[in-house]
């Protein structure tokens, strides 16, 4: 980044920032308040959490656009790579209705994506991510898969219902505070990349979720909300070697040729 | 604060800070490099440096106005009471000018503060704030006095050089970064204050220095500003018990009554 940049960016977000303090009154109190909430937040290791939610969406749109989102700041590297059939790794009894998802990598052109890489993690159903939070073991619900010849791909793995953010922390402290709720849809986390191809960092979301329209993160759009469809007869649970019912779902990501 | 005072303001720094980022189509390199700014500030405990530089000029204004300005991140309580004559703590060979500051406290209405408690505080010479940086013994440059009955004081204490905020840390790479400078005019801090008025904290500053019209902490007021007036006769230095010569300068601190 160029001297002249950083000037002009920070410059203007103090000039911002000043302006609002100015238009708000806002007293020593509150000052001092906020000096002390931004070092919680640090020593709380909230920054990613706190940025994520409230600003990358907007550099999101600006960098990614139409079929991405955010990342937020659960991803982990070097997720285990699955084997035919996929399965997202989880436990035996893991909560969850289960969740069949089948779908394409192709190019912005509409082209398959031959062995395109989908690196995918989610949430349990209590609202945990394995490597972040207690309670799952290491890389549940965290794995690397790779599309087919014909850029196609299936994944088993559980229905992510609403989440809310982790609590307990300054995150929550400022939510409640502000009289702001903290839940977001329920979501898929996706790294969509292959060679030649930008990474597109993406989410998928299910229709009925409660907070599709007022997503903390603002990081649902409209072209990432899927179907589910239920299957609960005999047969079908059967020929999925399956003893329950479950949904299924698909979609199509479309990967930017790089420098184009 | 109330949760609606809380949503109104958190949410307005919120969007201001989100149309910044778009105008200036921030991208993830620089949102990211932010983020690690931000977590990195923390853990260098520059919090309060870097709000009191950039932002607590305009909060200050909002709060005190005229004859007051920013605190700055260095105040320390429990400074030594000091008996007359007045002479802030300070090592045999204390580097700088010898200054005598003769005063008084008044109301804003023109009367004496009779007794007003002066809290004094500065860097050395060398830009070295005792009990926050390495170098000066403990309470260097700080003490606690009374204006006699009358409103007055005099207090004899170093002539403050141009100062330069604390390097090695973020503060400083963010200023260099940006290609800012890091400077601020030499000053003497003030908190005065007296049964039946509100707090007074304040700066003084000297003419001549060349950072008045480009304090990085944007704190300067033209009532602040001293002239300073050299004494180097014999006779005067003699009068003073001095071997060298030494400034005077005055300055009026006006209280403003509580609820008034």
């Amino acid at each position: 980044m160029s001297t002249e940049r950083i000037a002009t960016v920070v410059g203007d977000l103090i000039r911002r920032i000043n302006d609002a303090i100015d238009e708000h009154e806002v007293t020593y109190d509150e000052y001092h308040a906020a000096m002390n909430y931004l070092i919680r937040l640090g020593e709380a290791g909230e920054w990613p959490l706190f940025l994520d939610v409230f600003f990358e969406h907007t550099v999101e749109r600006l960098n990614q656009g139409e079929g991405g989102t955010i990342r937020g700041p659960y991803y982990v590297p070097d997720a285990p790579w699955l084997e035919h059939p996929y399965v997202l790794p989880q436990r035996d009894d893991e909560k969850g209705d289960v969740l069949i998802l089948s779908g394409t990598v192709h190019s912005t052109g509409g082209r398959p994506v031959p062995g395109a890489v989908l690196d995918m993690w989610q949430a349990d159903a209590d609202t945990y991510y394995s490597n972040v939070q207690e309670g799952p073991p290491p890389f549940n619900l965290r794995g690397r898969m790779t599309a087919d010849d014909n850029g196609e791909f299936e994944v088993r793995t559980i229905v992510p219902p609403s989440y809310h953010l982790p609590r307990g922390g300054p995150m929550e402290e400022l939510l409640n505070a502000a009289g702001w709720h903290d839940f977001r849809p329920g979501h898929l986390h996706f790294v969509v990349s292959a060679d030649g191809y930008e990474p597109l960092i993406t989410q998928l979301y299910f229709e009925g979720d409660r907070y599709l329209d007022s997503d903390v993160a603002s990081a649902v759009k409209p072209e990432l909300v899927l179907g589910l469809r239920k299957h609960d007869s005999p047969e079908e649970m059967e020929a999925r070697g399956l003893k329950k019912p479950f949904f299924t779902t698909t979609h199509e990501f479309r990967l930017k040729p790089q420098d184009g």
